[in-house]
């Protein structure tokens, strides 16, 4: 059976790879903070020192990374997984990260031989924990489909948006819509309370007319719409505002190397900025709604 | 059978006038322009000398204006309707306009004894000629339960949205909304082609993660993507980029009344302005797009 | 000597009163508070029961009141100044209201043989309190001539924009002005010294450069730069933000009536809001830079 | 005398190179483009076949070039300044570059034992050509005192910003502001015209007041205002679009890699691009305002 080297056993990459080991898959697991090793460790899930021991008899190399340069050390630089790694060895990154890193990183693994894939994820560590994860790809089609069924065992969609980095890009583009969408629906509610309206009256209204979205339906941020929402218990868990803040600023990022306007984009960006500064990072992104409100529901 | 007076009937009045008499109404018709009243003019559709003539056996007033200069003056002003409708009549104003004025007339109405719901319509033309439209009402429910048989002749969904004015108020919540997601749809499409993603394929994938929205889904508003939207045939068409800026600027007024931030929906307001400047108010509004790439696609 | 009513003797009515009577003018005071016309009241200050009363026998009458809605009031409705002033009075306003508002007054005022001018004032209750006010006028020449002995008792500078609303006009255009080059000079000096420059130095520079304006030069909004600035004393007096939200509103509703983008000025509105909601509408203005910086001055 | 290394000699730095010529250095010319090299040679400028060349002797190395790459190039790649210039050499970066390159730049410099002060310049072909361009400089205090008398013969104004990349910081943030403060005068310009001010009477008002800035009043861009801004020559030369747009770039990856909230300079960076996008890119900059005006000035 192929063995698999799991890099970064974090909120995200842990219970991916319990997943992984769950399915009856082989092992070798690696990150820097060593509990995080342990924790996994077990007869088919076996400890390495390093990432370089990782990767030596893979068929597969899974990184799940917080950032970009995190990426560049384990593949380009200290964690050396190109030098050390099998020539045969399907490299997939599922870390979020700038799509001209994920270009960078993919174009030096294709010059040593390898085939790499990106596969960034959303659905969060709820996702992670269920296997229900959305994964979204870049990268040739052959390198997915030998990629599939491990994808399979950790998510429920996978989608293929290109060539290399294209997996980056097409998450960038989602989620910066996702933060316009969410501030978007925040000020139509808060407008219409403002205004007299119902919450839910309005949210039912929105859901079958032309503004409806995901934000609306799914995540509804006004509190008492929604009893499974983050909105119902504090905006705790979820999807924090920091990591909505770090996509933005992907997103941004992208979006001044390309010269494309995106104002709306650029204002969602700078308003998840200024949530975050006044100490509300770790509370859910529908939080944004309360940047919104005076904190009684005066005017 | 009950006797309707139908007062404008201009692109959206004249087809929902029609359905009404196609349904075996007898309305009295009144318009400004006397050729359109002769259009519908039959033996079931008897035309008025003015609105005055129009709403003196009418148990049912239906109104579809411009604008609100144009309501208050046809039921407060020179109109006289409050003056020489049967007390017993319901007054339904099927116009898009402030939600402060929809509240002042429907209260005057009300000091003269009279009941009286706002219910503009979502749907456009389209909508209008194939009864189709979705009326979004404020008022009392029985008003509204008197107005349900007329308003099912005309349209699919009916909602209640609250008191008087609270129709109007949900259409502007939701058109703003509409007006964001439209943009933020744009630039998500536009970034993500101007890095070398294909629009179509970036929309299968948005349209089953959390960017999904109707602008994307319904009305997907970049070339090619989907054949029968307005992009398809040169923005020709569909909801004019001058009638969303409308409802903006109905958005904007309620926000400054009510003391609402709503920052994005400011931001879309100035750029469907700017795009109108630009020559493009006649323009489907999702060719907002074009304001965001350049003429031949370059970067 | 004329005979001058002053109606309306709040933080800036009462010290621009006051130097009147400094100046050796006869005054007839009102304010819906007793408690305000007792203050200044004395030999040359006689205390009426009513704004009526007071503008009967006046030369000059000066109103400065919160909003549009009280100038409504006293002129055209309750006040009863256009029916019980003498047909030889002029009519001063120096309340900041909508130019419609003051074109409406002006106009009924003309209607009835007034001759009015609109004189909002900038400068504040510093301003007020020496006599150093701007005074920016609409309305005719000679009207403003008339007035001008008197303006100059309370001011130091005097402006004439225009026609009657053209003086409101004039002072929204400013103030909105003034809202973003605060807001911009924060977010100047917030990246220079997030990136390591220090606040004088970057400010001394810009000052000489392209960059120079009003706030960063007179009303510096980083603590530490000029010893005299709201910044210097936790942001406490000076122009309040609820102050610059209102001349925002009137600058977004201007605009949405007469159809002009002005995108930064509506982004600089919506900024202000969610500034004041969190509680800082009673500091001074400048005060905006908080929400750019984090608590701490940390990145 | 010292020598003199100048290498990139367009638009900019040919003039800049005269300059010197004219007032007595002897120089070493070299550019890609040998025609530029060819139109300064003389007796006292030297052509230099390559860069490396050109900095052999120097005892200075100018250099003024289009973007970041370039600079790396010279210095750190193919140009190999660092490996050929000597070590007591001066270097003098005056390309306008993002603050994070030369940062880089000056620490490989300094690793390797050279003195380097990053020295970027406002004031244009103009001032270039006049000698009176403002240097920003960024570096040690000892290296801009060496560098003092040749900035004086090419530059009026010298400002000290911190240490090395600190000049090119000070400069992006005060051309940040100049970005908003252009647009938002234009903003209060287009309303107060569009309510029925003189744009010269308005600007003369708003100049006095609290609203006034360099944009105002230096470089007006209301057609008819000025007489001698680009405004009143159709907004031929000056200070292009596509060159501020460069500067909101910088700056908006300042922001970003900073973390610092800039929503008014990141709209008017969208708002320069939207301008660019539309065929504007080489006009003068204060052509914004024709992106909130209808063409006739109609509303």
């Amino acid at each position: 059976m192929a063995n698999i080297a799991f890099i970064g056993l974090g909120n995200m990459g842990a219970p991916m790879a319990a997943n992984l080991i769950k399915a009856g898959r082989e092992l070798a697991l690696y990150d820097v903070v060593p509990e995080a090793v342990q924790k996994l460790a077990g007869p088919k899930a076996r400890p390495a020192a390093s990432a370089r021991q990782a990767v030596k008899d893979a068929d597969f190399v899974i990184s799940m990374l917080p950032a970009g340069s995190h990426v560049e050390d384990l593949y380009l630089g200290g964690g050396q997984v190109l030098r050390h790694a099998k020539p045969s060895a399907l490299l997939i990154d599922c870390s979020t990260i700038a799509p001209a890193t994920a270009k960078r990183v993919a174009q030096a693994a294709r010059d040593q031989g390898f085939a790499m894939i990106d596969a960034p994820v959303s659905g969060g560590t709820g996702g992670a924990a269920n296997a229900t994860l959305t994964f979204i790809v870049g990268g040739a089609g052959d390198a997915l489909e030998r990629a599939r069924p491990l994808l399979a065992q950790m998510g429920k969609n996978i989608f293929h948006a290109g060539t290399n980095g294209d997996g980056q890009m097409a998450k960038v583009c989602n989620n910066m819509l996702l933060g316009v969408l969410m501030i978007g629906t925040s000020e139509a509610l808060s407008l219409g309370v403002a205004n007299g309206l119902d919450p839910k009256v309005l949210s039912d209204i929105i859901g079958k007319s032309s503004g409806r979205n995901w934000s609306l339906e799914v995540y509804n941020p006004y509190p008492g719409v929604m009893a499974d929402a983050p909105a119902a218990r504090g905006y705790q868990g979820g999807f924090g505002v920091d990591l909505m803040l770090k996509d933005l600023r992907l997103a941004v990022e992208s979006a001044v190397l390309s010269k494309t306007p995106t104002p709306l984009g650029a204002l969602a960006h700078n308003l998840y900025d200024i949530h975050s500064k006044s100490g509300a990072g770790p509370l859910d992104f529908s939080s944004i709604i309360t940047l919104l409100k005076r904190p009684q529901g005066g005017a």
